[in-house]
């Protein structure tokens, strides 16, 4: 099912090198600086339950497809906020092959082929005949030992594995596998937009467990930063090498203290003026960046997402349901309060991410090809996909270099997604390093040595890991 | 003149797999659902004039083109407001075969060469010493019957033809054709800008019209609405199965019903407040919707064109002279309110066109890849060409698939450049499915099954013919 | 180290045609109608001093680059508002060499190559240890009759080269390489900006300098329009046939005479109201077009770039230091106050420029595409590059054609960069064609004429050269 040469160029000489390039990566260990896999899989290494629960009800790149073409997320078993929730696994993966069809030419394609066949032996194209014999083969397997989370995360070779965590998280489980004697590097990231967007679902609850997971009283502006700053400590004595902060927008601002003493001061009470929730959420963005340069934990930034566009499934199923869409956004005077006041620290890293392909060429490359903390993060989210890396390469190498990028982020919650992902990461990469071998844009010994950069040296640099 | 395997890939794998998927659409029938014919040809079908008047005059990316060159539109005859209009037309193909050399790397180039050889046998390269061959050829070929309007229709393959109509259009031609005997299926499309644009030329007259043409009181807002309600459902007995709508942008409004009632009084009255013209018409997009959600009219939407912009062109001459000029488009907040109230629905078809192209994979794949209505319209106007083409497949096809598309429209007034045009669409999917062939992302059979979706299936489906 | 046949498509058949077209272009002579070389280099012909004050120290691509990876600006010597620098030349070049593989990727690997092979003779991979030995070489040369400014201007077949020069500037070293008997033709280009932008460094002293270089009072509006009127004299008397205009954005404006003079006065005054800066380059630019429309000058517009972003490195440092980002940039309704007024002039050539590449295919072609005085500049800046070019001929060629565009600018300062970059300009141009006949869009003798016209006469005809 799977061509050994897929995704490589079709014209023949950069195919070639490409072909070459790929060699020497394809069995490179896996470096996932960020995602969104349950640290508790690791845990308590039990079994997943089903195919149906493993492979799609949790990936929104299936489901959403699905939807727009008139699925009903219901007969999907996606889970309600009621808590309703009835669809047998089997009937879920029928569906699921009947409608395989309407993945072609999506990554998701490239994606399921790739886990069906390396995963699971599994070598015909799935549609509603094989369904159910597939079904079986991977419900079989998953109650294996080889398939529990622990063998399946060392078989794919990860060398480590971010995921994300609340600001008042416990990280318990990331201290049980540490505890556990067992090797594997399962990392929190410091994900603290639970008590930054005042708009955030539960967010005066969410104050009250910063306050109580730091110890501290945040009712006010100096105790509230005091305890992100105790938070972000607690992060990074329990592995943490990053933080991630997903925002509407990428505004930052850079208020005197008095200001900002008011500032949270109305966040806090609940009182807030028109513009003060993305105020605050701009100001803190500057204030983490300011953290970072203390306590050295790398800064991404994911804006442009608005998030649950569609007002009934959001309703009815709740957050991350494939109905986040996303927007135009604005970098060049957005970012410029942080980094007038941060952007030529000699040890910040500060790795943006956009779901706006026009920035690459217009905004972040330029800027990532002149501050110094400045990283640009790999394509993500729509764009995480052969076209998307492609384009991302096409439009971003020649202003920013490929030293100001960070490597492949899978981004992904779909564990067994993983090593498909960073497969056809590094392909295009390959591929788009054969056509500049190709058209003797670089030379051939540059293009071996940029691969292993791009797969793994600059995720560990920019990640410290 | 015209190489078999022109626009296929150059590079030898995707284009021998282009090749051979051509081979099963280049005879298929064509289906034009959305273009700007005259219904009149076929109901009277009479002779077209000359070369001058049938291939240049009516066809903007001509005349548009030749005058950026500093060719005046006066010297091509295009027609002016006060009726003068007195060019030679056979000068007027003197001038464009002397100039012709303008088109080269543009879609007119082939459009023109794809009509001289396959409906002329003319195969030279049109320049200013063939000019009156070529004119002479043409002119003679006009008055023979094979080249009477029904006669080129049925040549062309045509199994489904739209036209544009307004709300009020009595639509006396289309009857003409049904009850004539002849089998062309020519269908009228309801559009009801001049009645919904309080801007539109004639706003007040176009209201009296569609009153008489409902034979409804149009003074409130109830009235208008039943009047609207009454002209669909008389569009749909002569055969109408899609409406659309060409606004600046694509606001949508969900206001309450008092609301609703103000607004319209104001526009009704001509007291307009600032902004009740773009919120009327955002009120209206929804209204629309709501009665495709009734009807079942498949709703098309064509934003983002900034209309005559050259105001001394426009003084002249009038609307529709090239001038014409696309602008940032915004689609996700823009059609919340319409999708938070008819998103949903099952048997809602919305089909969205952009003349934004960072807004495919930005905004429009993924909203087409979640919402159960939308679908995305092909690339419209200047982006309806090889390249334009080719980076719609590009940027859509991976978040929004293949299946949450509708195959081509030709959107022309130029009937002779209808089969150049489905050639060039049909060749430019080829080329992309043979691509993806050759870098192993689909397989063969699939790139077959697709290619007959792309250019029959999807179209009927989406416009329910 | 330069192989013949680079950035040409890796496919066959296109590369075929590319090569067989750059054949007849390659020693074709420059033509560089925008630039920013110093003029006193041809007037007073003497050595350039070093190869790092030559290559590296003025060029913002190489030292930006080198920032954004955490080497200095004092390390590389480049100059401080202060006065200080003390970096020791052959320093500079060892650091550049080390950290050359940075640039991998980037057009400024491909025009360091082609200097150091071409001019140098030097066709190893710099790197940290060869850099004394190419020091030494360039060096040694610099200091040969071969490596006068002159006889590199004429070894470089330089036809034309077009400075860029204050509105006040006496252009005494233009005087002074026209009186000398030296036969390279070195043009000044009029650009107003530190006369028109109210917020330029010194702009109340840049008043006095154009008064008195005018002899003229510009106290009052009459008197400034005056002014400029004769300043624009001046410089077509020492040859100059274009202006340039670097905005913000790309906003015109046409107020009446009364609205215009008050303007005026408060900008003279510094009365400003809030957007009366703006506002005031906006009607400046109309007035510019004016005056192009009565005197010929070639118009050029380069909007976009918000300039000295790094707000330290600014302060240290001072202008142009790699800190200009792009930022998306509006034309449409921008450009509607000059185009109404002016647009439809027969004899008025207004070049646009974009650092925003989403507007070449919606905003830029089609403007072109229709109005008789508008051209499309080429790639801009950090699109000045393989992958920028081609995307430009991609996305404008279909709408604009080739006849709106205006060949290839270098637009640079570093003069031994001149014929590389034209170099890479040519050769993406015959990859384009190239494709264009492998695809059959174009003729083989087509691709022949158009190289030509890219390259060379539509040069001349944009620029009246």
């Amino acid at each position: 099912m799977l061509n050994p040469n897929r995704l490589f160029p079709a014209a023949s000489a950069a195919r070639a090198v490409a072909i070459k390039l790929y060699e020497t990566v394809k069995d490179a260990p896996i470096l996932s600086p960020h995602g969104h896999t349950d640290p508790s899989w690791f845990a308590e290494n039990k079994p997943f339950p089903n195919p149906a629960k493993l492979l799609i009800t949790p990936d929104h790149y299936i489901f959403r497809m699905l939807y727009s073409q008139g699925v009903s997320l219901e007969s999907l078993g996606v889970p309600q906020l009621d808590g309703k929730e009835s669809a047998d696994p089997r009937e879920v993966w029928r569906i699921f092959a009947k409608h395989y069809y309407l993945f072609r030419g999506t990554p998701t394609r490239q994606w399921v082929d790739y886990t069906f066949e390396n995963e699971f032996g599994l070598t015909d194209r799935l549609n509603e005949h094989n369904a159910d014999e597939y079904y079986d083969i991977i419900d079989r397997k998953l109650q294996t030992p080889e398939f529990l989370p622990r063998a399946l995360f060392e078989r794919f070779r990860i060398e480590a594995l971010a995921t994300t965590d609340a600001a008042f998280d416990t990280l318990e489980y990331h201290k049980q596998i540490r505890e556990s004697g067992w090797g594997g590097r399962v990392l929190p990231t410091f994900r603290p937009d639970a008590v930054i967007d005042a708009e955030y679902s539960g967010f005066q609850d969410n104050l009250k467990k910063l306050a109580e997971s730091a110890n501290e009283d945040v009712s006010t502006w100096k105790g509230y930063l005091t305890a992100l700053r105790k938070r972000r400590r607690f992060f990074i004595e329990n592995g943490a090498t990053a933080t991630d902060h997903g925002h509407l927008t990428a505004l930052t601002a850079d208020l005197s203290l008095l200001d900002a003493e008011a500032l949270y001061e109305r966040i806090y009470t609940g009182k807030m003026n028109p513009g003060d929730v993305e105020l605050f959420q701009a100001q803190m963005l500057t204030e983490m960046a300011g953290m970072s340069v203390e306590d050295g934990l790398t800064m991404q930034l994911h804006p442009g997402s608005v998030r649950n566009h569609n007002l009934k499934v959001y309703e009815k199923f709740g957050r991350d349901k494939g109905a986040d869409i996303p927007s135009p956004t604005e970098y060049v005077r957005s970012l410029k309060p942080l980094l007038d006041k941060y952007g030529n620290e000699p040890n910040f890293t500060f790795i943006v991410f956009t779901l706006d392909e026009s920035t690459f060429s217009r905004e972040l490359a330029p800027l990532a090809g002149h501050y110094p903390c400045l990283r640009l993060g790999p394509p993500w989210w729509f764009h995480d996909s052969p076209e998307g890396m492609m384009r991302f390469r096409e439009t971003a190498t020649e202003t920013a270099g490929f030293y100001n990028t960070v490597g492949f982020n899978d981004d992904t919650r779909a564990f067994l997604s993983i090593p498909a992902r960073h497969d056809v990461a590094r392909r295009i990469d390959c591929a788009f390093l054969g056509r500049l071998v190709a058209e003797h844009s670089i030379d051939e010994d540059e293009a071996f040595e940029l691969i292993h950069e791009l797969t793994v040296n600059l995720v560990k640099k920019a990640y410290k890991l």
